[in-house]
């Protein structure tokens, strides 16, 4: 059994981690953290009555491998010593995403606290950095916008398909991305019937889905990307738009997804036909409610080939495909079990 | 491992059923049946690409055991010729659930088509009937809402604490209660910002309320249902008021159902403190969002001390513990297998 | 031109009597308050652009009239140099809506701290108290779900049809319903799929239905409250559950309803056929949505003549006819002018 | 008084038209048509007991102006009547909205019902064709996506500021969007937590954008659009994004935003500081629930500075200033009166 602690279990991405982890048949939780003195129940009530407690950070021992769902920064700092005693770790934060140290430092607008510890961490996204993640000890578990719309254009951008400079992606939110912080604008009665942009330029998970995509296509590639809240409570999808170099067709495409994705597990390119006269009219694109609460990314797409524009719709759920759950597949490619393992359920109809 | 049939996996119970069975380490589906020649990703976008496909009604062959989610009155005709052949029956809809034939037939407005099948059938409400369905070959599992108000009403009727001519029930409903038909009251910008009374008096679950709950008191217990839908897709909080006969606290019915239920791992009683002026305001209650997609039922209540009323609220899952998953657990006990096998999984927070 | 001032415009039920104000013909918005020095607009993003301001409560000068929507306990301290100053006072709040000195500080946990001004404030339920509220200088604008239970019940205790001392109301809320202080259980992502009891036992509104059904009655009537929310932001809908003292028809029910509501113009009575064969299954009982943002009350009922069972369904709009608007309907008869003033749209359909 | 009728008031848009016009204080309302015999209670339960009738189209008397909200197709046939009657006519649907003959029947999939009168049709969107609009006896009322997207680039367009061949714009709407057909897809569990891309490329409002910006730029722009409802009931948000020619600055943009809209009552600038350490992160875009059932529309805006890209949030109602009341806007142009009478009121906050 692999031993894995928790830091940071009274948010919403440490509480999937640990949920999942629960059940997961390769591992052993050893203990998951909060600061307060609050049990856990009031905090994620689905853990009523079923014998799980928090540990105060100071009781976290060393174990195979950590997760670390805490505020930017403290990853570093916590898993600097966790490190030296041989655990692995997974940071759903983004002390370790980018590659660029400066880059890092002016997006996040503070000095990296542990440069080196970023420079061997590897990007988590499974179906682009499988092998790295491998033979990997420090994991920066993906932004959910990041590994949503890193998907979404991935094929594009390595067959060179289209103009690299300019690209758009809005990225719609459920509100757990929000976290657990209040504010009034995530109050019930003000957004039951709004939507709400944020962060709708130089977003810092651009800068994240920049790197990747540049790595892929060997050149840069320049991402606009802009948010908003959307009143359902999980689930990302990116609308992915970009302009192609040369006529492409919507089936071309779509058989170029299958093939850039065969042999991938939790990604499933909706190839549905569009056919105006079914009365199935909603149907060849993705749905966020049939990701929610699984670890599958759902990517569907169509051209416009009268003004040459392709657009790409990826839809995961924030906090498990985007992120707690990527974590655990990351875990389970790191100790060298089935990637599956804890992770394969089907999604739930109707969410 | 157990062999098992769904009829009736286009509809929302026997997909939820479906999705669960898939994943039981005890079972194999050897089939589940439409009568449409529509794949089963336009009905069940969850579903899409995982190799799952409905098999024509013809198609359905003999195995250990089949479900039924079918319209009242298909499950007595077709499951005639499976029980002959040795099945086990677990039927999700209403044929078997009354105990007298003259009221099954004036509730349901027809002849009931096999009432000896009936007399041999089970209510497979684990909580009250373990033994008779460890032993038995058909269950009639219960309505959603009948789940929830008769383990919310057990502990008072059976201790005999409460006036049994004068209980009153509210149950709210998620839409999918309403199932998969259209109908414009349920279409979304109708229903988004709307609260749908239906079936308001003499529902058909009020029957089998009374039924279960009149069995434990040894009387005719009468209660009093009124059903509205609420804009969630999923989930069932009844409302059950009751009058006690003597002065009790809200401290000690805790109690006595947190013995009534001591062993039952699927139902959990709420007996967090009230306590005005803690920030948790909320918390000493149940939670619909905490039991979503899980087999729980969480129940909490609080008695009106100045006024003599008891109030005790129960939350389950409609289409899983109020369904198909209560479903599964009556076949786990009918296999002599773990009641819990496939099904102990934590609730998803948030949902 | 009545002129008003408004203590209190940054929480809901204050912006939406300014709202309202702003356009009705006989009114003139003198002032309306705001501690903060945060502007309108980041409060209430509707008022964005149109040149409405709030004042500090310094600047607040005599008017004609004075609505307050304050925390308990202030109306009455600020009101009385205005009700001095010849003002006519409306208060939202609970200062002057119990008629028991001792009660309402039994209820209110704290010392009243004006008990004359409260002797003369007449209970601002324009259908029970019309003739006295255009006599008052003071009003209590009644609590949103009492205003709906009073309504829906206030037929059958007049005429003694009912068991007074039985009487059970589940209350459904809008999230508007618990103001603007942020609460975790309010925070949109904990809510979205949720259903939130609170206040079950012994809620203050309690106090307020009972006095006046008893009033009614011309004898003491008990009623068993239980609040919850459910997430849709506004509107709220009673369910009033009776004993009928001897045997009733919904039709007969009806025609009281319709006689005793004759003239009624804000209040409709919902006697649309039951067809269980029609298309339309929903449509014989009240409907939120109908009612948001405006101020009529929908009342709908059905008698389970088998169990001898009323229950009597009743929608409004928790700030505006359970609100706001009834303190302008208030306002309009203690001046002399029609009461519909300012107040007569339609609903907005779908909401 | 401008006596008007409404050609399908049994749906949405028609319904809308006749709840503001029944309370306009210019304008008798003669009739409102619909096919059914059923009551009108029964679309649209706001009307209850308000003596509104339909009558069948039959009995539809000529009468000072018309509005269609009828499938495309039928205003062309049925207003050619009506006009040479004298009539002025207001057409909700899509049958004028188009200057070139050919692309309206690409478009459309069908030749054109009668060329002539949409040659004499005017645009009706105020902002762009205020001029025209006073002068016309035939109105093409624009589709709520094109309104709120020309309204949200035209400035940039008209000074040529952007890139005109690389717009992309994201439209999400509420589900009042749809009309009332009935569709899986739309029954509310299904869409309750799920976001639903349509018309994703060459939706049909394109067009219309394409050619009213075309007009102001004085050449070829070409708009990528996409759709997807979200599950809010009303409303419309465009997120539109474009690539300016030479380096702009947010503030810049929002004055000329301002000058271009300076005297547009109906037209609001967001221009609320950006500040990340305020409270208030949410507030410097537009957001939808301010401006739900009300005629204005909302727009925000900001500059990747470093990437060279604007966006533009364009938020209004959908069947407001998005269809009903624009096109009470324009029967008050076409008849010399106040373009605000019966379209002043301020939106609901919480919506």
């Amino acid at each position: 059994m692999i031993k894995v602690g928790i830091y940071g279990a009274s948010g919403y991405m440490g509480s999937e981690a640990l949920r999942i982890l629960l059940r997961h048949p390769g591992v052993s939780v050893e203990w998951a953290t909060s600061r307060s003195d609050t049990p856990i129940e009031y905090y994620h009530k689905n853990f009523y009555g079923r014998d799980v407690r928090f540990v105060k950070p100071e009781e976290a021992a060393p174990c195979d491998a950590v997760f670390f769902a805490l505020p930017t920064g403290l990853a570093a700092g916590l898993g600097k010593k966790f490190c030296e005693q041989g655990c692995k770790i997974i940071d759903f934060g983004a002390d370790f995403r980018l590659n660029n140290k400066e880059e890092w430092e002016r997006v996040y607008g503070r000095s990296h606290p542990d440069w080196a510890m970023s420079e061997n961490a590897v990007y988590g996204l499974v179906e682009l950095h499988r092998d790295e993640i491998r033979k990997s000890k420090i994991i920066a578990n993906p932004g959910c916008f990041s590994s949503s719309s890193i998907l979404a254009l991935a094929p594009l951008v390595k067959e060179g398909l289209i103009d690299a400079d300019k690209i758009i992606v809005d990225g719609l939110s459920g509100t757990v991305g929000a976290g657990d912080d209040l504010d009034p604008a995530l109050h019930h009665p003000e957004m039951h019937n709004n939507i709400l942009p944020y962060n709708v330029v130089d977003h810092r998970h651009s800068y994240e889905i920049e790197q990747e995509l540049s790595l892929l296509a060997a050149k840069k590639v320049t991402v606009n990307f802009s948010a908003c809240y959307i009143p359902i409570s999980r689930g990302v999808m990116t609308i992915n738009h970009a302009f192609p170099l040369k006529t492409v067709r919507r089936g071309d495409l779509l058989d170029l997804y299958k093939d850039f994705y065969a042999g991938e597990f939790f990604i499933k390119i909706i190839d549905l036909p569009k056919d105006k006269k079914a009365a199935w009219n909603y149907l060849p694109y993705p749905w966020i409610a049939a990701v929610s609460a699984t670890n599958f990314c759902h990517i569907g797409l169509d051209v416009d080939e009268g003004r040459n524009r392709i657009v790409v719709y990826s839809a995961l759920d924030s906090v498990v495909k985007g992120g707690a759950l990527v974590g655990i597949q990351n875990l389970n490619l790191m100790f060298g079990i089935d990637e599956k393992t804890g992770l394969d359920f089907y999604g739930i109809h109707p969410y």
